[in-house]
């Protein structure tokens, strides 16, 4: 009785099998050509990595004619073959196919919305539940899982302990934007108050809740009792910008290092971003090979240069003199004060550095209320990493840790210390300089891709008027 | 010049370090005893594992009476000693302390919630901020930072792909429970259509959204890509249940397998638990240690026990069966058709087995409309993991992959097709039998730590009338 012995295409084709063996693969065909002399050659991809391999299927199988002529793309089958080497280039391995089993038919192949030829990147998201069938974003998807695993495995190697944050929240406070509203009442039947405003008193929390735009403050209560933290979830922003780089609901990295100042987050961040460059580089590089043909030819030169750069470090007050000084004509014009935009910080990173660059110590006017005065009483101790070629991609800062300036600080946002006296007991009960960032996720997949646009590196985007699936 | 070399305590405790060495440790103050040679026993905890380290103060210190006998449990300190061997007993190391640093006191002693007697776990709650510098809640993050990781390292080697499926979501097919809306409307001033009703045309998706109760569906449209994926994020349920087995927000994984059967991923469960359980006795055994003694004495013994065990498999009829049999007179009677409930689990877990039991096949009117109909027509492919002293940890099904068949449980739901028409899609172009679970992680955690409430095992809970910090 022969035994199945059901392989992934990528132990096959990485040759975790002998030559001569048999195995059977599972997969959906990407393509099929006939050759005159009766034999069929089939492209079988199932997702464990970016090359689908050749199975060669002899016309004496029984179903030769009823079945395997009309195989097309998006079928699924099962092969089973003897593994031998190919004559086809640039591959390793093919299969003598000895049983082919159609498993699943394409009903009506006039309407497959996958057929063989290529689709625009904008048709695919119509279709983002079948779209993971096409090379990029199956790409996409091996990459993104790649980065994934990297920062949860560099957190855990380094001691840090993930912690999930809410997402429901009844905190507004950090005013990084519109938030979503999460509620149980009845939209048609709201209950009201005496006053004739509506009773969240009624609502599922018993007050009004929304999405959570950071999980940063709980995680600082973390890191002020287990000293290294971090946390990896969803973040949702309410904001109507229908641009490439912009989610309504996105995956953000935070780790929190209590004991830790400005400088040492920003050792972390250059630390952990190589570390995740370079596992993308190690294990994913037949994807990073398509991107670099199809999407961005200079992606993993850029990733390697990223390894090997030191990170330059500026303070911002000495960031405006350089785009003052660079005889530049910026759209919108610099002044010490501003928010650095994505020109300014593309010019620093790109062009005056050519190297990533942490820009720190910026104006407190144009940064939340937790982060840390420094002696200066004009500037606070964060910080952003620009990368080239993409700008933005952390931010982050030293919280403030001295009771009296935080209520200092909340006092000019108009922040009520009753509203969150929690956060101000982690003051008040053995306070530490800590300090940490946050990291769009999503956002890197396309740094690391080279993706135009942040719908296409996340498997189901959310973003103004657009929620399906 | 002295080099500061900064230590966890773990690795200090764990002789990562040389006796005689110097380093430095910074945490928190638990405990003070001063003896009356003049010198001061200060426990220090920084969380990186269970076991503060004992540092020993001589009095010759320059801050011996000004500071450090004021400190108090909660005060945080940056110590710098000599690595000697402990003559307490249960400590490997400790230090000589040749500099104590206070960083920062305890502001008003009489206020702190985290004074150094023991807390009821109900008070807790209460103070979910602080909890975390308590000996239990520590251990409990560590044990969940744990099991965490080792499900992402279970799949990752097993070549799962890691998926994101979306919070926000415009579909409620599955009728699992109530869900939370999700709106950015004004509520005090409702936008309506002509007929009167609310216009969710103007709402930011552009229709009624709410936050998911599963990320399934989606992960099966990345299975029949890309053959093995998972999710794991937080989901949702507006239930008005004020148990101590239900979260309003919790954190699920949910692998998909396509080619795959129920028994299938039966296996997978089963394989994946022992792995998350074998690595937390590896590598909490201190946590675990603490458990054993303070909340549940037989923790220890019972993962073991679990690992070492065959899971049982029953059909749900002949489960009925043994039940009918068994000569208990149960709360909720048994008959066929009937939802198991939590006694009815326990019995044949704990009871009649003595072993984690899968139980399977179903009948169709008490499970979602997606599971696989059954030959017999009556039944469904679904399966229930049951762990005893605890009940169903795990949730599965076998997928409907016929599409007639598909959507004749749709009708007899009256879940129109038009809505779920890209689900529907993945049956129409080269279908595949595939399978997949839920587990509910937070519940797992209880499980592992023996903590009596679900409330204590994640760090911000949400409940009925709960949405604090």
């Amino acid at each position: 009785m022969q035994i199945m012995n059901y392989m992934p295409v990528a132990d096959v084709l990485h040759g975790k099998t002998a030559v001569g063996v048999e195995v059977t693969v599972r997969g959906w065909v990407r393509s099929r050509r006939d050759s005159k002399a009766g034999i069929s050659f089939i492209a079988v991809y199932d997702g464990s990595c970016f090359e689908p391999i050749q199975v060669v299927v002899p016309r004496e199988l029984n179903n030769y004619k009823e079945e395997v002529l009309r195989l097309t793309t998006g079928c699924s089958v099962e092969v089973t073959g003897k593994v031998v080497g190919s004559l086809g280039q640039g591959q390793a391995s093919e299969l003598q196919v000895t049983c082919i089993k159609v498993v699943g038919w394409v009903v009506d192949t006039d309407t497959y919305p996958m057929a063989k030829t290529r689709h625009s990147i904008e048709y695919l998201r119509e279709v983002a539940h079948l779209r993971p069938r096409t090379n990029v974003i199956g790409a996409v998807a091996r990459v993104r899982n790649c980065m994934y695993q990297a920062i949860h495995r560099f957190f855990y190697e380094h001691g840090y302990i993930w912690v999930s944050a809410p997402l429901i929240t009844a905190s507004d406070t950090e005013g990084v934007g519109e938030m979503f509203r999460v509620s149980t009442l009845d939209f048609e039947n709201l209950p009201l108050t005496s006053k004739g405003t509506v009773d969240y008193n009624e609502d599922f929390f018993g007050k009004e809740t929304f999405l959570t735009v950071s999980g940063q403050l709980n995680a600082e209560a973390y890191a002020c009792a287990l000293s290294k933290v971090y946390t990896f979830g969803p973040t949702f922003r309410a904001e109507n910008s229908n641009t490439s780089r912009h989610l309504a609901e996105f995956w953000m990295v935070e780790p929190e290092l209590a004991f830790a100042d400005l400088n040492d987050i920003a050792k972390l961040a250059e630390h952990m971003l190589k570390y995740v460059f370079n596992s993308v580089l190690q294990q994913r590089c037949d994807d990073l090979e398509f991107f670099s043909q199809r999407i961005d030819k200079d992606i993993i030169r850029r990733l390697q240069k990223f390894i090997e750069s030191d990170f330059a470090q500026i303070d911002y007050t000495d960031a405006i003199k350089i785009l003052k000084n660079s005889g530049r004509e910026f759209k919108f014009p610099v002044n010490w004060g501003i928010d650095l935009s994505s020109e300014h910080e593309r010019y620093l990173a790109e062009e005056y550095f050519k190297a990533p660059v942490v820009v720190k110590n910026f104006p407190k006017d144009i940064k939340a209320f937790y982060m840390r005065m420094n002696d200066d009483c004009k500037t606070v101790a964060g910080m952003d990493v620009l990368a080239p070629s993409i700008g933005e991609i952390i931010g982050g800062s030293q919280r403030e840790e001295r009771l009296e300036s935080l209520d200092a600080r909340m006092r000019e946002r108009g922040i009520e210390a009753e509203h969150i006296n929690w956060y101000r007991d982690l003051r008040r009960y053995g306070t530490v300089p800590h300090a940490g960032f946050g990291l769009g996720f999503d956002r890197l997949v396309t740094y690391v891709t080279g993706m135009g646009n942040i719908r296409d590196v996340i498997p189901f985007p959310r973003s103004p008027r657009s929620a399906n699936f």
